[in-house]
């Protein structure tokens, strides 16, 4: 909110962006010299050369992400924050310190200069929080009709941790299963203001820079932290069937292990949703060694941003390739990969 | 062509993309499993997690780029090829060799699935002529009318050559001005079929890979290459009149040394359009040190991407921010950037 008020849009001779903003000539320069640059100014981006120039040595993680969801501003933040903390937190979850993003949006003509100057800087505001440079970037504009506002593109390069060992291959029977954070919240923020299906509530979606408490994390516990993973699109049930079908192990979970606040409950209950399947933005699963399971979720509970963290379950050789979910009253079902499509565009 | 032979689409329950692929669960990996992966595979996309581990050292380029040319198969190429060349030529720009791309698709619902696998198909080949690895991706998909077939971003990692200065801080009076190619086909050809536009014209697309002469180029001549940019949007003018500014330097520019085939031309006159204004995917702007301006653009002729390479003219201190062009019969006229928008949604 103090970004907001410190970073006024300049004064422009246009309110919508149209398709002449795209042209690569005088409009396209206007655009950006009338606030982009300075917005998000640094040495690199200052030098406005086809591409940047970085210093990079050892392990790098490289990794890229479209961003498409509708609607662009939804309750607890909007598409640019939300693009910032996407690519982050893959780099993060491949046990990478992020340090460098390039920026590329495209564009509906049409689009307020309003709207998209309060996302450029979310962007400057997020990028800041993550400690990640923006160096290069892009923008296209599709003629009305053609695009939805606005689409952004992420693509971020981290330096991989010293201490950091993530690989599915890590994965043995024995170990523990972990959520970062009460599950399902951004799945429903998105629910609650899509069009067609508004309904009342105070839930917020949970986009947020998980990196510091990840660095933080390896730094402590190293190679006892075997794979991370975001649970975005296919919710946690869909990224453990993967792994466990991957290395042919499966999954024991305890339902009442899981971390579902009440709001996100009511709300899953109302609309016939499993939380396990609702796409996430700031919470992530780890697999670890048993021996340090308790001490790292400890330390993830120190955290604001893994404030609920929780041991869901164990890895085991028993029955390959099956997650199994063990409910309250001692039930069991086999879990599966999202089937269709819950709700599209959820990021 | 003979890509496509040896790339048989493989039999699919499905012929058109659907919300679904873009949900991150089961449809998402049939689409994946289906070919994409199996296509592009290498070691480290194979890995498939939400990026890619690579070892980099010394000095990278690091550059985006979104691509939603419409139509996105146009005479000469189409939108596939057109993203791997497009990012791998902007690493050439900052004097790199291209190592590592990004890829992520933004599919429109209802894209026929082979249109894509020709898409794919022909990024496969353009990747490895390039000598580039696609390493991670991503894929989203939007509802019918709110995206148009597929947008498609690239993102670039290269490694800068040792003997490489790139700089427009380098430019100096008396450097010599250089194009590689013939101008305007790039914009010409895709005109020729933009609907509501078609005219018969034998012209096609320039897109092609411009590493390896650009390479081989820094290779011998080091630093006496100043300069390089990739005169897409906005054309020659356009990137020149940026450079001229952005060092308070002028330019002065001989119009019979321009080279444009006659083809070209005669649609440019018929279209009242200026061939230094019109886009080029094949063609680069080099400026050098006078003393070895002709040796370049010999050596440069040598090879067929860059056959019709061309000294056009000279920076002058004498005109601080003008690009002047001196026409066949002795006329002047004052170079300006591309001040609207030719046309939409060229690259």
């Amino acid at each position: 909110m103090k970004m907001e008020l410190s970073c006024p849009m300049p004064k422009l001779d246009f309110d919508l962006i149209t398709l002449g903003h795209g042209s690569g000539g005088i409009l396209t320069h206007k655009l950006l010299d009338a606030g982009v640059f300075d917005l998000l100014k640094n040495d690199k981006l200052s030098e406005q050369h086809d591409g940047a120039i970085l210093e990079l040595s050892g392990e790098s993680a490289f990794t890229t992400d479209s961003f498409v969801i509708n609607p662009i501003f939804f309750p607890g933040g909007n598409i640019g924050e939300l693009a910032v903390y996407g690519t982050v937190n893959d780099l993060a979850m491949c046990g990478a310190i992020p340090k460098y993003l390039s920026l590329s949006f495209i564009l509906e003509e049409g689009l307020a200069m309003e709207e998209f100057w309060k996302i450029l800087v979310s962007i400057k505001g997020a990028a800041e929080s993550a400690g990640v440079q923006i160096v290069t970037g892009d923008t296209k504009v599709v003629d009305k009709g053609k695009g939805d506002k606005i689409f952004i593109n992420t693509t971020g390069i981290g330096s991989v941790h010293s201490k950091s060992n993530i690989s599915v291959n890590n994965i043995k029977a024995g170990d523990s299963i972990i959520v970062s954070d009460q599950l399902a919240r951004h799945g429903i923020a998105i629910m609650s203001v899509r069009s067609g299906l508004e309904f009342e509530t105070d839930i917020e979606s949970d986009t947020k820079n998980l990196s510091k408490v990840v660095q933080s994390s390896i730094e402590k516990f190293g190679s006892d932290i075997h794979v991370l993973r975001d649970a975005t699109r296919g919710g946690v049930a869909t990224v453990l069937k993967e792994m466990a079908e991957k290395r042919n192990l499966g999954m024991d979970l305890e339902y009442k292990q899981i971390p579902v606040n009440e709001s996100v409950q009511g709300a899953c209950e109302m609309l016939g949703l499993d939380p396990m399947y609702v796409a996430n933005e700031g919470v992530f699963v780890s697999i670890v060694s048993n021996e340090i399971a308790q001490e790292y979720v400890d330390f993830l509970k120190r955290d604001e941003a893994t404030s609920s963290a929780s041991i869901i379950g164990t890895v085991t050789d028993k029955h390959p390739k099956q997650v199994i979910m063990t409910s309250a009253i001692g039930g069991k079902r086999a879990l599966t990969m999202l089937p269709g499509e819950q709700l599209p565009r959820i990021c």
